[in-house]
């Protein structure tokens, strides 16, 4: 089996944006409303941080659930982990997701301010000051033969995309526009040189697509 | 987590047979061509007979790598399993799939002509005659919390759905007719009154049809 390098459920605004401007500790994607960005997958039933039953298994959940699939380490930029700038003030914080994050395997943050490694249930941070190529090597080895993720934000997965470490992507497009903030792209078509497109509409609202290398 | 009963990636043609007539050993789906049925999956990446590089990795390779996602056991009926009717001739016929057979679990055969047990590979096939919630509570118990699949043909897949025991289901329509031959349903809205369904028609021409229990 090919180790692969996976981005998943990565979410853009309609106008191109992963997150908005102006992050703080109340506000992880800035401007923009997480619940925008995030509720097509809420409403599935393998979301996991669902505390009713219920929720659609209808084609959202394929994505929602694939999440974790095969997957044995993923790499995220310091801005996805906390919306800290310089050095760590302290290290009281653990980053959005309480007690039981969802990742569930080691997490390498980059990060040009170093840290102790910590672990939270069954995901440890690493924090490590890596050019993309070097953190994938490390991601590589923790993941034990299973895939890598790269889990965002923006400007990590601009530096992976621009250094052509992706092999296949998926990024939802949620029907809201931001107007600044993060920009991905301008238009899905700038990655078609590379990458294979498929657009899959949800009956939900959202337009999935899905990148593979050619 | 819930222990769910799914039906995964069962094909029908476009007006609803999911086999056809004069099932052989050389025909297994009698006059319909396998190839008509199952070349959106070939396509794929993740399609496990898969001997060069390469396959697609958009929206049909979700559904193909699915197929084994957190199942921990088959059903199937034996004309599934085997051209033969009655008494087992000889046990010689171990299966359409050869040494390595995709299921990778304990997979049991709905016969009322007993034969022993035997193992492929990851497989183990077991040979018993029980009515759908006698077989499902075998099933259930030899898939260790995982979740247990459907596997067909259409006659067990009907008493599955006829003695409401199907959580969610995905039946892939390819386009092609058959006219005569194991049919499945006259359209899929005969289903809606027990399951919600979204139509996801895939870029590569078939139009996946995911049910979820209301």
């Amino acid at each position: 089996m090919t180790q692969l390098v996976r981005v998943q459920n990565f979410c853009v605004s309609s106008d191109g944006f992963g997150a908005g401007e102006g992050q703080s500790r109340e506000r992880p994607f800035g401007h923009a409303d997480p619940a925008d960005f995030m509720s097509w997958a809420g409403a599935t039933a393998s979301w996991p941080n669902r505390t009713d039953p219920g929720g659609s298994r209808g084609l959202d959940d394929y994505f929602t659930r694939d999440f974790t699939n095969n997957i044995g380490a993923e790499i995220m930029g310091r801005n996805k982990f906390g919306p800290q700038r310089g050095p760590w003030v302290d290290h009281e914080w653990k980053g959005w997701w309480g007690d039981t994050p969802p990742f569930h395997t080691p997490v390498f943050v980059l990060t040009h301010h170093l840290r102790p490694s910590f672990t939270l249930a069954d995901t440890t941070f690493h924090f490590i000051d890596a050019d993309p190529a070097e953190a994938l090597q490390r991601a590589r080895e923790a993941a034990d033969g299973r895939d890598v993720r790269i889990g965002g934000g923006v400007a990590t997965l601009r530096e992976f995309l621009d250094a052509d470490l992706v092999d296949t992507m998926h990024v939802a497009v949620v029907p809201v526009e931001l107007d600044r903030g993060e920009r991905l792209w301008d238009s899905p078509a700038e990655l078609t040189d590379r990458f294979h497109l498929e657009v899959v509409p949800s009956p939900r609202g959202v337009t999935h697509h899905l990148f593979w290398r050619r």
